[in-house]
């Protein structure tokens, strides 16, 4: 069959660039059109760190790679290699791995990458398949649930060679992007309801387990925790400027809703290979995938961004705020008459 | 950028047609082709008030538009303007507002429109993008979960102005067309496990917030009560006709199936620029959206329409009739044999 | 209207098959192209069984059709007639029926199949769309959803007449097909927390009701129990190798990823009418629907087929594997450096 005869890349050839992560909501910095295959080297630590996760100052033992719930984003062209070095830091207590699903074999390099506290891996894979794809730890058994749950995942985007397009010959570029992880916790409460708090992450694990099947999370949060993308943490964009909102969800699904605007070009599956759904009102991620979005901001102010389960948005958490400047435009809304008392 | 430049329409040079509005499952009169550019005046009055959402007596206080859990149906093609006058009635108790999903700004025009018992506002936007929308209450965090689980949304049909398609150049129509709005409730329980009831909304707030936090909904109705489209209420149809089936779900997933149908054409999304997906069995709207599926039916006899989560459908009320007339095809099934004793 | 005036196939003149079903995760022999219309014979026995379906010896009334939880896979083309022969078993203690989301009226066929234990029934109905559709037990009311979890469903699957395409005029074939039926179980626990066990199917409902109330399974199982497709149940597979994956749930939504692999083509809704979905890390199937994915394998190895929803992959049982023979490919994935400790 084809893969056989097919000549193998001599990836020493390659040009290497090492490419630094940064904290979500942001993207490193990449080009939208590829300017030639390549190796993307990448080095991620992963820590274990309690993280305060509301208001109430309930905390989560967050497994977090890079330091961040979700763990960074990692941009490359299709056909790059993508090379990363996975670090357990030394004071860590568990083994830890990471999961692809950009990937090909190995249960998406989670079988050779099965790290103990004070060790790392260097694993190399090819982005064969444009699109936004989730990553996550996934050491095996109950551990796989129970560390997606501790925070650890985030997503790799791999753009078209020529950028991204509307599947009618029609190129799409962004001029800002945005990357969303919506995280799902379930954080077990003591004889008076209150949140319980553990010693160590292990402490925590069997009334976790106990939350965990009921299936309904305590705590549903845009990027680590309740707030993280809201008020002065609000993703800023002005009227005119087109965003790609990249939302990766490792676990449960999602139903993304920008109040106030569109999904003007949707990537529901987040596979770029496809043509983009246009003009949503709600897009949908399913459980352990990430989509993509592509809106052109027409009006100021402020938008909130959900998780269109309301409830999920307003009482689990899952709401973040885009802060936009510009000019508002009449033609599309106008408060014709202001609030008076009923007439007639 | 190109929006500024854009000429604006004069608005005050269109043609102005005031939109009877209807109770669900009915649309109001419109064309399925546009005539031309307008302003759509519609006026909607919010209620609050106790209805009966099931056979064993239990209350919601429902804030309904117009009277109806869901609200009306607005009908408008691509382009137009739509021009609501939205009334919060004296006696209510609450701060109401609007959403929609179909307009661009200002919370979906949520930020334009809070207003008092006692108050009325104008609120006008363009309807740039065709489909089926969600609009619903906005009031602000808690209030905005809890208002919609109180019944507080509806839904704006925006056809595009040559009417519906099937993406490959050919006019889709339709000879009925019915809305189905899927209300899910969360009501409390007293100590002995029976549905509470309150005197004021607001006395059933905190109680409510607990059951919502548990994402799981006491009932999950059509039309906002149990069997308000079954049996005598059934929607009517004959054999060759075909219908647009309208679902609309402002907070929560479903997935409508038709019992012995299919969905020829389905607009998941609800986004009439996409083309519509052909032949399904089951098709799914995200919470927060609303969908629309054609059908033209081919076999008389009843049809019960359902959110195919069948413990929803049947435990928690999802469920309503169609009732088709005409000639029943023995082509397309036939029972070969009556029920008879096993043999050999 | 045009249904009249189509001219009737005459079916006695058609050639029949008779189709030996088998037993899930397999189908029965078929072409995967048309050799002409026909009529596709098969039989299905109903029984009433007790299952084991965990390690902790957990029982459930199975609702078998011919034996087997999911019922086995019909295969048939685009326009053939199926003619089912259903037989409800003596010994059994319910009357039962089904419903063929393929087909088109009398619910699918439901209303013409109710037959109490020692009665048998033949239904024939057109294949009229293409796709992979579920079939279930609906024999009216409460019964619809108890039956369905009890594990009271199955699929067929109606290719089109030249066989599966790529949408864009590509011939798509695959080597090995298998199917997995995705079942949630709702047992009841007693006092101590254990799972009960009950007498009869009857003695059971009650308190099954009050769980399934809770719209969280208990279990969440691939073919019937946990554990029927992983270790020495894995499907097989090779490298190069293209397997048809289909994917039924007839009742909770689901959303099916192969860790390691893809969906190079996948139809979410499960209609091949439409052309498929490309490279996709994770899909979804809407609960009471049927989807299909096409992959070919390019690495040797286990795979884990998930819901990647993980807790209910992992603590409720919806875990497949694959095991792949093959070669390793280094390009597509090389550990570049084996596990050592931290350096620098
Ligand atoms: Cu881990
Ligand atoms: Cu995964
Ligand atoms: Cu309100
Ligand atoms: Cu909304
Ligand atoms: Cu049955
Ligand atoms: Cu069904
Ligand atoms: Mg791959
Ligand atoms: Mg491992
Ligand atoms: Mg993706
Ligand atoms: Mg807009
Ligand atoms: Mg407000
Ligand atoms: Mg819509
Ligand atoms: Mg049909
Ligand atoms: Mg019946
Ligand atoms: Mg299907």
């Amino acid at each position: 069959f084809s893969l056989t005869v097919q000549a193998q890349t001599d990836i020493s050839k390659l040009p290497r660039i090492t490419q630094e992560l940064v904290n979500p909501p942001m993207l490193p910095k990449h080009d939208q059109v590829s300017t030639g295959q390549k190796v993307v080297q990448v080095r991620m630590v992963i820590e274990e760190k309690k993280m305060i996760i509301d208001d109430l100052g309930t905390e989560v033992w967050a497994f977090a790679y890079n330091g961040s719930v979700p763990g960074p984003m990692i941009v490359a062209h299709q056909g790059d290699y993508i090379e990363l070095t996975l670090v357990n830091k030394s004071k860590n207590s568990m083994v830890h791995n990471i999961d692809f699903h950009a990937s090909t074999g190995a249960l998406g390099g989670g079988a050779l990458t099965d790290i103990a506290p004070g060790e790392e891996v260097v694993l190399r894979f090819k982005a064969t398949k444009s699109g936004v794809f989730v990553y996550h730890c996934a050491p095996g058994g109950i551990m796989i649930p129970w560390h997606v749950i501790h925070g650890m995942s985030g997503a790799i985007t791999v753009l078209p060679k020529e950028g991204l397009s509307d599947g009618k010959g029609n190129k799409l570029t962004y001029d800002r992007a945005y990357y969303i992880g919506e995280q799902d916790y379930y954080i077990p409460k003591d004889e008076n309801g209150n949140y319980k708090k553990y010693a160590t992450p292990a402490a925590g694990m069997a009334d976790e387990l106990e939350v965990m099947k009921t299936l309904t999370p305590t705590h549903i949060v845009f990027n680590g925790k309740v707030g993280a993308l809201t008020g002065k943490n609000a993703l800023k964009a002005k009227v005119g400027e087109t965003v790609l909102i990249l939302h990766a969800q490792a676990n449960r699904d999602t139903r993304p809703h920008l109040i106030g605007g569109h999904g003007d070009y949707v990537w529901e599956r987040g596979s770029f290979a496809n043509a983009p759904k246009v003009d949503l009102e709600t897009w949908f991620i399913a459980g352990g995938s990430a989509g993509a979005a592509l809106y052109t901001f027409k009006q100021p102010g402020i938008y909130a961004y959900v998780n269109h389960n309301l409830i999920e948005a307003v009482l689990k958490g899952a709401t973040a705020h885009f802060d936009v400047e510009g000019k508002w435009n009449d033609d599309l809304m106008t408060q014709v008459v202001k609030p008076r008392p009923i007439q007639q």
